[in-house]
């Protein structure tokens, strides 16, 4: 409990508790702390609530080595964890000159006058050290009690991205340093990505290799995109062993799961499909109609997708799947616009419009409504055309419309990487 | 406490805790639950680990009479919470031979043998109630221990999202009125959503209502889309006095904030801009390079996007941009892709491709690479088209890539809005 890498997470905020947020904060700070060696052990929420924010924060110090408390630090009468803790600490609150005068520069470099409420954002607790936020008006705060830290950081996400890598993690590793303790190991994770397989039958694959593993944990995440495989090593094993182990691990579970999987690491099937793309010079070009952008999305979402992503389009009517696509008026009457011959000559149309060695065409019914007897919500047909050869395919996907147009997206881009691989 | 209605959560995972997966069952209870009359009090995140388990719902439920435990109850070793929970309250765990067989017929019905494993999800602590899971494997289960519930759910969304609003809502309900309590008023909740200012620009305009709202309070939230105000009656107004106060409320605000605020409840702009397109009978059609889909996305997120939305053309590459889009080949060189004049035309090849009333195109730099002195990473051009009206603007957007790709979207949807209500 001493080790000075003990971490618990408070997050605040009245939104949280009633849903209308969702907590990634919580999610960012588990992956950055685990990854510098320090351990979060509980995370809690509570709402917008003087005496409850002072209890959460009290009794996880009394936990824990290190508090970081998300949220609550802005200029609106809402905001009550600066004070709240101030109080905790028995300690009162100045304003620092040095941030009023910065934030005041902030305001007259775009021409603006300071909103006066954002004068509470220089609000110091007496002892607390500030950490600068370069994107957004609250600091961050530490305070320290018997050797243990409380983080206060504001809620808006990259602005508690941004201090946490520049100021947070700094800190808390040098400090570990300076106090001559040995950090332990870190926690090493290694997450193995599958898709086309449910749970269970990825689990049944896999259940001779697990008395393997130890000290290694695996764990099985199943989502919309497939169900994931985490490899763990809590902190025992140094950086070599630990990766020692999980290569072996990783090539065990490769065996058992084939193809299926997908990547190592977090990187989303768009990503692995692109760089396979890239490597062979291949360009692709997509006409998805259900999904309705989701592709294209998926495919832009990380930085360089223009060196093999060429564009696409979004035929969601029918007069655009002929018009832009040149999608056959016989092929959509006779077959009707979710069919494997519309998918086909979407793929097609794409590839051809666009000039791309690759196409990619997806229509379904991504519900609720628009079902029939013969083709039912969720009914999408997937084509992919690479140089002479074509895949299609007519899949029922389960779920809700949102579960159906990314179940959609992967089995298209599933497909593509298994031709793709099997070049 | 002892009114059946103060709710803990406690979800659970390692996954959660690493920032693996991000904890959206907690929020989505808090919204139905929040609804319906209950108040969620704290939340609590442990990890897969026995004792945490047992201790987290120990003291879950010494403090409020009911406890939803998320998570931790699939087929796999990494699954504790059944057994952990079952131990806590001291009961046994027997087959259940009703589960055992409704679980063999669902993969007879596939053609496809159910892997061993998956005899656990029939096993349940003895004395619980189980509560059905139509979309997966897991069902749920209700333990009691005096007077107080502790509910456990599978940490699938979609099958907790379907077991909470058909299984636990009406038994919570049903408790409340057979204990001949009188359920204390629920939680109203008004959300009201703004774009294009900042939080204190925000709270400053609204600054001189604050002392006619309570007893209703006031929450503001700002996120990439704006800065979103919260008014929630907390259970102590009834539905018709609380519909008064918010109706009243809501007014001064909109006065306050004008058209900024561009919806009352929790719907995308994307939405409203939709609705406004539907009711002039309007169709629409995109051009997007930057944002790469993401506003088609965002159009066709909700059902019935078909009415007005027609489709859109991702021109990532200036080639696309060319051949889909007609853009001309000297405005490109001349302006270069990220101008407002091939913006202005991208709008206008989408409408006329597509054979559309509305056109809009988004051109920019979305970095992180791809950045001049002249044009820095965040700049975004943004055109609309609406009939013989045109609007055309340079913007700088700030933050990382996805938060330039979510605001350049914003921008352009906000820029159609007041085009449309100003007609």
């Amino acid at each position: 409990m001493t080790d000075n890498r003990t971490v618990e997470i408070v997050s605040i905020g009245d939104e949280l508790l009633l849903g209308q947020t969702i907590d990634t904060n919580s999610a960012f700070l588990g992956r950055v702390l685990g990854a510098a060696g320090f351990q979060v052990r509980s995370r809690r929420t509570v709402g917008d609530d003087w005496e409850g924010i002072k209890n959460a924060v009290d009794e996880a110090l009394s936990r824990a080595d290190i508090v970081i408390c998300t949220g609550g630090l802005g200029p609106t009468s809402d905001d009550l964890t600066r004070g709240a803790v101030a109080e905790l600490f028995g300690a009162p609150i100045d304003i620092d000159e040095t941030l009023l005068a910065a934030l005041q520069e902030r305001y007259r470099q775009r021409g603006l006058p300071m909103p006066r409420l954002n004068i509470t954002q220089a609000e110091v607790p007496r002892g607390a050290k500030v950490l600068p936020n370069r994107y957004g008006s609250a600091p961050g705060l530490v305070l320290e009690r018997n050797g243990r830290l409380a983080i206060l950081l504001p809620g808006v996400p990259n602005e508690l991205e941004h201090i946490t890598r520049d100021e947070v993690l700094p800190m808390l590793l040098g400090r570990v340093v300076s106090a001559g303790a040995t950090q332990a190991p870190p926690v090493y994770l290694r997450l193995l990505r599958t898709t086309g397989l449910g749970e269970s039958a990825i689990a049944e694959r896999v259940e001779h290799v697990l008395p393997m593993l130890p000290p290694l944990t695996l764990a099985f995440l199943p989502s919309r995109a497939g169900t994931d495989l985490r490899l763990t090593s809590w902190g025992v094993l140094s950086q070599e062993q630990a990766e020692q182990k999980l290569d072996a691990a990783t090539a065990l579970l490769r065996e058992a799961v084939g193809d299926h999987l997908y990547a190592i690491g977090d990187r989303d099937l768009a990503e692995v499909v692109g760089e396979e793309l890239r490597k062979r010079g291949l360009h692709i070009a997509l006409a998805e109609s259900c999904t309705g952008g989701l592709l294209a999305k998926r495919f832009t979402d990380f930085p360089g997708s223009s060196d093999f992503f060429l564009g696409g389009v979004v035929a969601y009517d029918d007069a655009v799947k002929r018009a832009v696509l040149g999608v056959g008026e016989e092929t959509l009457t006779r077959h009707g616009a979710v069919s494997e011959e519309v998918a086909l000559e979407m793929a097609e149309g794409a590839r051809i419009h666009m000039n791309a060695d690759v196409g990619i065409g997806i229509t379904g019914i991504a519900g609720p409504g628009g079902g029939t007897p013969d083709k039912p919500v969720g009914t999408v047909c997937l084509a992919v055309v690479l140089g002479d050869r074509a895949e299609v395919r007519r899949t029922l996907q389960i779920g809700d419309r949102d579960d159906i147009r990314e179940r959609s997206a992967q089995g298209a881009l599933f497909i593509l990487l298994r031709m793709l691989q099997s070049e």
